[in-house]
């Protein structure tokens, strides 16, 4: 019998270690609780209306179908068990591994207040970015058919916790749905008028960034009608809006719309790890690792990814694809080595292609290496990156089209408000009285 | 003030209701619970993964937005009272009117059997067409994992109730998934070796149509792997499938999957029309209608489409796009020529254009007048037609060139499991264990 390497999760991690292990004398299972590949880094444009669901994911079956080593599984791992080395899945299967790699994400996180999620949704699923799009498309409707002021003004305040590249990008392709996409769609209101917020307790947007791209794109942020609050702690969160403290003091916003983009946790899989195979983790909730990304108790468990800490130079890499990615190539050459009985690997090295956030049309920042861009330049490196990233082919070529489209048109297809809502705030659209008739 | 139309439903009829009155002296009023029009020729193609939900829906201000003496309302009419001209809205605001045109539509009718919704759902909204997309590819996901043999062919047989062009579709594309898209994508199972039923109380599949294009349909079918099941009566639905009658005896069949296309019941709209303006129901559920589609009592009160009973030659006009939009214009003038004095119009007379269904690749039947086709032809009059007719530009362009990748790849891009399982069936995925570690 073959070398048996379950993955598990199909994310940028968990894909990429499989892709990575196409010509080894392997069995790969891919364990995951979706049946797609999503692409994060868009997922924005998914909560914003630009792009549909259907861009931004592909099954995980279609990428990995042409390599014939690889299964796709999927189901829910429960727990593990590494002296047996077997994994626990819903449904009481068992499956069993010989080489283990764990990439299993990050989740959104409310730094203990997980009552915020009612209100302030996050965006890590399909299911979030589509409950965004419901919400922030349904507060124009409502503020279309609000008679009172006050009321109307919380529908038109839309406030985004969280400054770094997700927040950001979020609040100005909100900016843009405004004062564009809606501009004439509306009689009684007036959608170039909505107040979109962008709040954080750094002094500064994208404050991982240098701090003369954090000024360029806040000057960016504020052409396109955003309102940068820095320096502002959000202390509650609840049906009427939030509540800010800041050296100025404490203040209430009404705002009905709130999008959460202020933190992510690793996966509770960790725990699974620390009470199963001894590893130990970081105050996030992710695992230390090893040099080889594997763990010092259990060398056949590889953790990589957001869920994995690893430290180089003095500090833990960051939770991007970028780290993902090298990481399961890097983990899927170990293994090949290990199987060869080549001398282990040296350590895993992280090559740092840069960091891109994008703001709007033809605006974004960039930093490759020590170079600093801002602007339209920084914007076609985006979009050429992303693009080229995307998984598969007929998704690359259809976003491109349809971001073409958008651009000439700045018509969101994609705008449509679907699904029940999930949340209390959301409840206007379904009627209290079940004597009503539904059109 | 000018004379104040208002609208109930942005289906095809009060879609192009609205759009006829653009030149009109009038102020227009659309209302609707979602806030997009919706290209219900479509919906199948959403059910099969072909499509994505926001490539065949049109946010309803957009198509809308240039039209300045018409505003979108996003809401839901709960009652009206006729004699005052005034329609009540959920959170109870009141909408005054001088003419209404109702075009509420139609849904899915179980025959009295509600309870069937929970393990056969119709396809009339796009969460039911995502609910069916997720309920097709976790079959075969779950048959994947399925080590006993009679479970397994469970998972794997998919029912198909009703043979009308809706049913059709639904099983010509499922019979193209499992041969083709899913061919290469399991390890476990042959997903062409999936049976697919299309179960009908008739005896022949597309009763409506004449019968030399039935039986083209059934042996088009036939190739494509469907097995059509005809003069069969589906006697009740349940978790373990569907039990059948037919002159052979009864039956269980053994199916984890299954799709309503068998019936649809006007909206219940319908029953206010009776109780407020005295409006009589057919026994579908149907408004009778005048020959200028208008309300005995209430001649300001038109009723269009699905939800309106129409005779014309005898026979009552179907339920199709075609009649909606045609009574829609025809209604807008009769609205225009009372407004400016001149005689009421003619009796409404529906133009049929012909009917199409489509089964597969390259494969349809079209009627046209006397004129009946089948295969290739009549599928490229289909796609041609489809693409047409589809509201925006910009969705025409991508669904054209969406298609054309999938015709070379057989690729369905969105073939993704979303959304929380609202059926018992589906739970699978979620696993009962409150300890679970989600990844």
């Amino acid at each position: 019998m073959k070398h048996r390497v379950v993955i598990l999760g199909g994310g940028f991690g968990g894909l990429y270690a499989a892709k990575s292990l196409k010509r080894a004398p392997v069995d790969v299972t891919l364990v995951d609780r979706r049946n797609f590949h999503l692409f994060q880094p868009l997922l924005y444009q998914v909560a914003t209306g630009s792009l549909s669901p259907g861009e931004i994911a592909s099954p995980l079956r279609a990428v990995l179908s042409a390599q014939k080593n690889t299964r796709v599984l999927l189901g829910e791992v429960v727990d593990l068990d590494a002296s047996r080395r077997v994994l626990l899945l819903d449904q009481g299967q068992e499956l069993a591994y010989d080489t283990l790699i764990v990439a299993a994400g990050s989740r959104t996180f409310y730094f203990g207040h997980n009552e915020w999620e009612n209100w302030a949704p996050g965006l890590k699923t399909i299911e979030e970015a589509t409950e965004i799009r419901r919400k922030v498309l349904y507060a124009f409707e409502a503020a279309e058919r609000e008679p009172d002021p006050q009321k109307r003004e919380a529908w038109m305040t839309f406030a985004v916790v969280g400054a770094g590249p997700t927040g950001v990008e979020l609040a100005g392709a909100m900016a843009e749905i405004a004062r564009e996409t809606l501009r004439h769609d509306f009689r009684s209101i007036r959608p170039e008028q909505a107040r979109i917020l962008l709040l954080d307790s750094s002094p500064r947007v994208l404050p991982a960034y240098p701090e003369d791209l954090s000024e360029a794109a806040e000057r960016s942020l504020i052409r396109l009608g955003v309102r940068p609050r820095v320096n502002v702690r959000v202390t509650a969160i609840g049906e009427q809006g939030l509540h800010v403290e800041s050296d100025a003091g404490a203040q209430e916003i009404g705002a009905n719309t709130i999008v959460w983009a202020a933190g992510v946790r690793a996966s509770p899989f960790g725990e699974k790890l620390v009470q199963r195979a001894g590893a130990k983790l970081d105050k996030n909730g992710a695992v230390m690792v090893q040099p080889d990304c594997s763990l010092e108790q259990h060398p056949e468990i590889f953790v990589i990814g957001d869920l994995a800490h690893f430290e180089q130079a003095g500090r833990s890499l960051p939770g991007v694809a970028q780290v993902a990615m090298q990481q399961g190539h890097y983990v899927a050459q170990a293994i090949e080595r290990r199987l060869q009985g080549q001398p282990p690997s040296k350590a895993f090295h992280y090559f740092d292609k840069g960091s891109l956030a994008v703001i709007g049309r033809n605006s974004a920042v960039a930093q490759i290496r020590r170079l600093h861009l801002s602007g339209l330049l920084a914007w076609l490196i985006w979009l050429f990156v992303h693009l080229m990233y995307l998984v598969e082919f007929s998704n690359r070529l259809l976003v491109f089209i349809h971001w073409g489209f958008l651009y000439v048109t700045f018509n969101r297809g994609a705008r449509l408000i679907t699904g029940e809502a999930t949340h209390a705030r959301g409840a206007g659209l379904q009627s209290q009285n079940h004597d009503s008739v539904r059109l």
